[in-house]
């Protein structure tokens, strides 16, 4: 039926369609670093911009040194990675299309492109978290190990033919696999970090600590919309049939009509609740929607898609307060986002996708989040151990951007 | 001719084609957000910003719900439309390209998603000249009319093969489905609400109403010229043969070209108008010439498309003055670059496509603006009785921001 | 062994990859606007973000009225162009590809609009090293000359088949034709116009003045980071054939690792340097990474790119310490990043592509450099006599905002 006389084409436009895609996802580091940067105050804003440049540099490269050996290379089935370097030799020539059945039909390389982006998502994730009162290079050394090893593990039991995969857990793009993942790892971070100074006071109220540029935040947050195109669109990993043309374009559908679901739902639930129209939930609500679909945009239907993202629009918010409550302080919500909905988002799997199981939806969940937990933990515990955590109360009250980054990111106009 | 081993291939790139485009053009909704969120005074820029993401939101979720279904099911040549709902049957399920001559060569779902973006677009020119003084939820309202059954029904009469198409109206991309569709409801829209307090004075004086942030209208500009690549660009609905790829190339040089002469032609009547180099009128200028080769930027070659685009440059100076001399308050200039240089973009075909009659564009113009402005005039009036379209003086005083959002956009930079 | 059937196809493929890789070096525009307006002062915003757009669009014109017919239409191994008007008569006319050996398999418009923003690119280097002092018009007169006339005829040698070609010089996406040419062209307009009032003390010390928005010029980076993907993915010239999107797959890949080797190398080199982690510097390090790896982006290995663009994130941190002890002042490090590291960039060649040699590359540099600089020197020299470069001692320190524009950029923001 395939005409081999194709192959040369099918492999140029799945190539090409991945590294569109892949040039997309690389644009939400863009859209973390606007949001977080949008969402701390002014005074540590220049920190939160190095954090997130630097975060996405650092991906890249034990992504490539070390990650994709161990996400790609390790043995079928298992749990425990091989470890390996570089980008590993059978991913690393090219393998033309007629070489076999297993040969990928698109460049090894666009097939790299696409997923070091991700690594460096989730990684986005976590600065986001522990901003405004974690010191710099302590975090870059954890997205060391993070995007290194961490991810990279948990990665290969899903998308690399590990043992999650291999039980029947599903997670098309990652709710799991990225998006909880970052905020299991932030979690850890900021249960040892603890609550930025003034978050919480003494008889248990919780106290705004307003975002400085809102403006940065939205822009952000349509980054991130955007980008997630490429996000859920490219996990087809192929698009040059028309099966699997018409499931990047149901999955384009799908991711928008989810995210517009949340942002809506957020909307109104914060309307409820408040009694005006918040935008930064509204912001997160979109955010929630779109963590909610991407373990599985490509079975429901438009109006499914809208409503799984509604429900994440909804627990994003009482995550939220709730977290708040847990005087667990997390200034820009990603805890609530990319754990809590995440979560939803690979149980819903099993609404619209008749051959997800439960069971297996709980085994991923708990083997990633237990594994992510746990292991950044223990990093996070090393490194505060060894050279600390958390900047000098001084440092927190005048603003991490004079201590770590020597510079002020609006130096006009803060002067009071 | 037709190879049929090529179809599968060719409806891969024609799909994959389709959503880069809508990727694109829903990247126009951050466009219009920092645009609008630049030209509006501190106070009412989180307001602004909620308005733009939510419109989105709504956007999609509405035509989704009907609108898709009413300017794509309705009678061919017809006037009045068909009511139904959802994506319709005929375009939910993918007509597989051997299905018939009538089969789409593309995946359904990318056509949905290219014009649910489009929609969105429509709706972002109004959120700009109501701003600074509108209600958030009246807004919304009408914005649910307008996505779900406003704009489907005159984009029926022209893209879903209505009476107008029958007519032998041309619009290539929409300066009239679109964009003088968006200008006429923000009209509409406007003359129920009225000036800002203060634009005009006692004595016929227009006071200058500074924008709060610059560069954000500027990075608005950039992405509107960006996103309308795909907003031509994917108006050609293929790009799989030597001569659908080569007309794509053309209207994207078109495109550019025009906002280029737009952008310049502004630049030197603001200049001799006023003796400044006025950063506002080149980015007006910019988008006008945009809006003004978006009805035909095929045909022309690019110093065509240029003068086209530069004529719009011109055309959109002097109307933002006659519109402040009519006491017509468009903060961001909305109704000048969409409405008036839309008009000139659906006239100007007749100069460079032989297939154009001038008859047929002024029919189509009247129609789409009688019935668009009419509609929006009866909708705005509604809400006008019954939930009002304007906050308070006081409200309007202390800024939008406090009184809809609750949260001041820019809290650290402001504070006088 | 082409399928003659498969034309049309890879006609389609390549001229839409052509296209999406052109919109991202336009989106660079917009980087470089933010970037410079991130690294100005507050009172020199708008301008400089009029400077930006306004370039743009010189480029556009000034590039298809003589400066493509220049480039692509003259004497192939030459040194003296051919001047000619509009697109040049044999690129205006779409060659089918079964037209013979030597016609273009893709759309001649698409490549039309791929070179136009290549233009736009090494002109907007030049705007930002002559920020905050440089008159508006007088800059924007010298952008006519730039654009139509000098970059097309270096271009020419090189891309145009001129002699650099021939001589086996090598420069894959532009370190030298486009970033050392918009250094080159910056470096005599700031040796004419001199450094900003105040940044040089009298006994030698610098002054820092730092950037008013960091945001701003961290999405620039961003913004830039994403488009070059276009600039060096695009220059393949082709993708439908398994070589060719293997080559742009690889392309990708090493212009991400560049870019994070040299944010990394810049990063680390500054806090040895000055005990911060100096966002700024990291910023540069980024850009300096991507000018080095753009002259030779398929050669290298992913390891040997990270080294590469190290070498230019190193290499940037002095050249702009360098530059400063010279008094040659340049408030956004263009110099160095296009300039200095582009030269690094065109001899790494040399490093990884057997078919270099030392001596092409020099000679490249030698004539590349010796042209724009000599024939910038002559041109901003004339304006310098005729209109004067720089703008009032008053004017410069009360912003030339007020002065060219008539408005602030942040007009709430900075009312001390």
């Amino acid at each position: 039926m395939e005409n081999t006389a194709l192959i040369p084409l099918q492999y140029a436009l799945d190539t090409f369609y991945f590294l569109v895609c892949g040039a997309l996802v690389m644009w939400m580091a863009a859209g973390f670093a606007m949001l977080e940067a949008g969402l701390v105050r002014a005074k540590n804003t220049t920190e939160i911009l190095t954090k997130n440049v630097a975060l996405y540099a650092v991906a890249c490269v034990m992504y490539m040194l070390i990650g994709y050996h161990i996400m790609y290379s390790s043995p079928e089935g298992g749990i425990l990675p091989s470890i390996g370097f570089l980008l590993g030799d059978e991913h690393a020539v090219d393998v033309v299309a007629a070489g076999g059945e297993d040969a990928p039909y698109y460049s090894a390389r666009a097939d790299f492109f696409f997923q070091v982006v991700f690594v460096a998502t989730a990684m986005s994730i976590v600065s986001g978290a522990v901003a405004e009162r974690m010191k710099l290079w302590t975090f870059l050394a954890f997205a060391v190990v993070m995007t290194g090893f961490i991810y990279p593990v948990e990665g290969y039991w899903k998308w690399g033919s590990g043992f999650l995969n291999a039980a029947g857990f599903l997670d098309y793009a990652g709710s799991g696999v990225v998006h909880m993942t970052g905020a299991a790892a932030a979690l850890a971070g900021v249960l040892l970090l603890g609550p930025r100074k003034g978050k919480y006071g003494a008889n248990g109220q919780v106290n705004a600590i307003p975002g400085a540029n809102l403006p940065l935040a939205t822009l952000g947050t349509f980054i991130l919309w955007m980008g997630w195109f490429g996000f859920n669109g490219g996990s087809q990993l192929k698009t040059s049939t028309i099966e699997d043309a018409s499931a990047v374009a149901n999955v384009f559908v799908n991711t928008n009509m989810a995210a517009a679901g949340g942002l809506i739902a957020a909307l109104i639930v914060a309307r409820i609740l408040f009694g005006k129209a918040d935008l930064t939930m509204a912001l997160n609500g979109a955010l929630a929607g779109l963590v909610a679909i991407t373990a599985e945009p490509l079975t429901p239907s438009a109006i499914q898609a809208t409503l799984i993202g509604g429900v994440g629009g909804v627990l994003v918010v009482f995550s939220i307060l709730g977290l708040d409550k847990l005087k667990i302080d997390d200034p820009v919500g990603a805890i609530s986002v990319h754990g809590v909905v995440g979560i939803w988002g690979l149980l819903a799997v099993c609404l619209t996708n008749a051959d997800a199981s439960i069971g297996a939806q709980l085994l991923g969940i708990g083997c990633i989040f237990a594994w992510v937990f746990v292991a950044s933990l223990i990093v996070w515990g090393i490194l505060k151990l060894v050279v600390g955590l958390r900047v000098s109360e001084e440092e927190e009250y005048e603003g991490v951007d004079i201590a770590e980054c020597g510079m002020e990111a609006y130096p006009e106009f803060t002067k009071q």
